[in-house]
């Protein structure tokens, strides 16, 4: 067919320069006053007035786990410090380290690359756990009809408060309003009772990555936000006693990954009858405490019994001919474990990340004065970065020359990565280079002439990797303990919740005394832990016998 | 805090039992007659009346590539043969093999597990060399203001007929009409425009992962879907060398992966101004023929030029201290694909997956009668299957007991997996097996004797894919280039085109004159291909000069 020819531009400019993408904290702060009810959207372009965020009122201020550490003074584009404003610095973390910017609808969020990069640790892990577990991913459209959400009584009143509806379509008012998924479990039964006829359907497990959409109307990034990114888990089962086995393991794999990689001492259990999710029998969940010591809800798993498949006729042929109601279970993670994350490790200096999840671990930086110098240390960071990537650490160079090394330590350590190797004509000369940990700051966390040679070095930045990984856990769960409280009365409670800690007491009172504690103290009842004391016990607010303690706390 | 316990179960039902996922083929069609404007939702649950797909009238039937393939007879859930009707073969292909199925909502599509693995394959090879090539993942919110789309004139024209739009959100009528993204060029520049200052921000590279809304009044699964998955990757670059640079390089990433990968030997070329994306100054394309010599528009990467940047302001100080609006592109790749990929390679069996991307690459059948006989067989295919998933062989074993092994011999080649393994008691014996390719029909696709000794099997299984692999893509690009016609004059092109076949011939003519070949013969231009003859060309229309051939052909 004769010569390959690309096509020629009719209009060429000046020859391409050499341009490169520079990591540039902006200046703009997610603190923004107003809230609205409907969506309102920016006028013009390059306004930052574009959204109108609810920001709710936060506790007074608490020492962050490193109190110890100096402010970054020489880069400017520093974070409100953590001990002063835990919210603000929340927000001006994600702005500042380019994790998320607001969308132009009140409400929405873009996740930016660095802060995607940490939902794609998250996804990757999760994911590989879910086929090991015998799941399947697949896709199901997000346009439900408005028909569906009422089928399941208490579904239907969980969410439709909550609901985006599309009402027209190609032009034309539709004739049934479609509701853009909320979760999928109606629609998942839907297709199921399709799919689904003898025993030998099951069980049916799935698995997929979607956007959902909840019509908030206080918002804050990644925790809560009109629109989000999660996994939903739908299977079915023969039995409740399979169901009820499924939506165990799904929330041990929730926290394991919360333990392992997220660095997150989350505590395992099941949700008292009012916080169980709307259509289930029976919420497990991981709860996670934040650095201001609220409660952030980060995974949960429902057995659903057969309330879907009642409502949705999801029925199949046992071995014995006898026509049964499948029995199901939901279980889902989202975008807000990446919030959990950041208010988990985060200090002054900003976000700290654990090394198993950080989308950058090792940040190198190259330090010179002449041209000379320069080639010199350029060599060395370049076969550094070699030597670190071939054994998969995830490396990154910053040879910025806008930028003095003062100002990208700062900016490294606000971004939260765990490791900075700092590289000058000495080290070069000495074959040597000078690591620091993110963790722990100043001269403690420095280790001083580490051999460049490769399976030294590999060795050494595995070890402190590692170590860092577990040493964020210890500090993690320390705090977490050191902030729960064993109460025997409610006045206790009380005393617990007022100082922003966490109560833990054994509970056997009625749904409105539950009620009466939260109007009375803001705490909910974050779970029934799967940890229990053992012996005897009394409900502290009723003095009759209890079987369990419960833990509660405010949350987000 | 002592023993962990897990909660009991108030309701416990028989002991769990040992059930099987069992792929079982539905016997439900794809085809359904009615066509409704509006969404249509269907009445009660397990009722198959759910969807009213449009299905467009297809050209008469054509010899398919492997026309001396027997019908599958023994197994019952049996496909149209392609040669009858091409389209009833592509929607029971569909249904039979699991790939997807009618979402409740008109045009919307459910892809199920099998069809969501072809799915993930795409995903994971390019977003391997999307962020090769220095793209970010990133994620913009679905809602967009209706605003944003009016801004960019061509755009607002190309696509508000195809809106579906949110006007009820948490219960209240919106202020302003929200788009659910049908493409996000308006909304990535409205944060672009925050997010670029200086040259040093330049360029700015990202991609998306994400689902997408088209209000498509004929749909058919897979090739266009009311929501569909794509990615689509913008860019923001200081020329518009640079653009016109990523808009080549993208089209040139979906070209590899097409040949490649999907085995498709798609043309790479221009799209005429009248089919070029609105928004656009130039949209490249990869054009695929399918099994009925219908193009596919598989990939699409547009140089978007000024459009947007003018529209939303998104501009950049240069390295003298100008502002100037940035240039910009836009590719994408969709589930659409998957579509391409059954309608390429399949025959009248059914599909046909070219190894690379097929989820399940070797399908293991054990044969036995007596107990003994099993035992022997199921140690020999349990170890068979640990060999190939070392070697990093997608491999599953078909231990079904309900079905003989020449249903499943059926069923599997109707599921497109590449390669059978058969294994007997004589074959245990012998500890050899038989291994049967999937593209070539009885006797010559079998492999007698193959060794069970692991090395001697694995490097006969892999060169057999890679084999297949070649095979597919040389077939269809043999098919291809027999069913492309060279035509001097426009009474040539109509009989190419009346034939079912690709029309190429220089073209200079008018935009009026593209519309009337349209309106005429129903074909459009596909593109202006890269690779041209060389010499000398005259219009086959008009007669004048003209610099390149265009393929002109009826699509999809």
């Amino acid at each position: 067919m004769g010569a390959l020819r690309l096509p020629s531009l009719a209009l060429l400019l000046s020859p391409c320069k050499s341009l490169r993408l520079v990591s540039r904290p902006l200046p703009l702060r997610f603190r923004l006053p107003t809230l609205k009810a409907a969506a309102s959207v920016s006028g013009g372009s390059g306004s930052r007035g574009l959204s109108s965020q609810s920001l709710a009122k936060e506790e007074p201020s608490l020492p962050p786990p490193s109190a110890d550490r100096k402010p970054s003074s020489s880069y400017e584009g520093s974070v409100t410090p953590r001990s002063v404003d835990f919210n603000a610095w929340y927000l001006d973390v994600i702005a500042s380290a380019e994790l998320a910017d607001y969308g132009p609808v009140r409400g929405t969020m873009v996740i930016r690359p660095y802060g995607y990069a940490i939902w794609e640790a998250i996804q990757e892990y999760l994911n590989v756990k879910f086929k090991e577990t015998g799941h399947s991913n697949m896709y199901f459209p997000q346009f439900i009809p408005y028909s569906f959400i009422e089928k399941e009584a208490s579904h239907v009143e969980g969410f439709s408060p909550e609901l985006a509806l599309v009402t027209i379509g190609g032009g034309k008012e539709l004739e049934e309003k479609l509701v853009v998924r909320p979760t999928s479990e109606t629609i998942v039964n839907h297709m199921f009772t399709q799919w689904i006829h003898s025993y030998r359907d099951l069980p049916l497990m799935i698995n997929q990555w979607a956007n959902v959409t909840r019509w908030e109307m206080r918002t804050k990034p990644f925790v809560r936000t009109l629109e989000f990114l999660w996994q939903e888990g739908h299977t079915a089962h023969a039995t409740l006693e399979e169901a009820e086995k499924e939506a165990l393991q799904m929330i041990d794999v929730y926290k394991k990954f919360s333990y392992e990689q997220a660095a997150i001492p989350v505590i395992v259990g099941r949700k008292s009858r009012a916080e169980t999710f709307a259509g289930a029998i029976r919420t497990y969940t991981i709860e996670a405490m934040m650095g201001d010591r609220k409660a952030l809800q980060a995974g949960t798993s429902h057995n659903l019994g057969q309330n879907f498949s009642r409502a949705f006729g999801t029925q199949f042929t046992d071995e014995n001919g006898q026509r049964q109601h499948v029995w199901q279970t939901s279980w889902a993670v989202s975008t807000r474990f990446v919030g959990g994350i950041i208010m988990t490790h985060g200090d002054d200096a900003g976000l700290m990340l654990p090394p198993r999840i950080a989308p950058i671990q090792v940040i190198v930086v190259p330090i010179w004065k002449t041209a000379d110098e320069k080639n010199g240390v350029m060599n060395a960071v370049s076969s550094l970065k070699e030597v670190l990537h071939k054994a998969e650490i995830r490396v990154k160079i910053d040879d910025t020359e806008q930028r003095t090394p003062g100002w990208k330590f700062n900016f490294w350590e606000m971004k939260g990565v765990p490791l900075r190797i700092e590289v000058g004509p000495r080290d070069v000369a000495n074959k040597s280079v000078v690591v620091s940990r993110r963790d722990i700051p100043g001269k403690p966390g420095k280790d001083f002439g580490i051999s460049m040679e490769p399976s030294v070095l590999v060795t050494h930045i595995k070890s402190r990797l590692e170590e860092i990984q577990t040493s964020l856990l210890q500090r993690a769960t320390s705090f977490r303990d050191s902030n729960i409280v064993d109460v025997n009365s409610y006045d206790e409670l009380k005393e617990a919740i007022a100082q922003g800690k966490w109560a833990r007491g054994p509970w056997s009172a009625s749904d409105a005394e539950e009620v009466k504690v939260k109007e009375e103290t803001g705490a909910t009842i974050r779970c029934f832990p799967f940890e229990q004391p053992q012996g005897q016990k009394k409900c502290f607010m009723t003095g009759n016998p209890a079987d369990e303690v419960a833990i509660f706390a405010k949350s987000y």
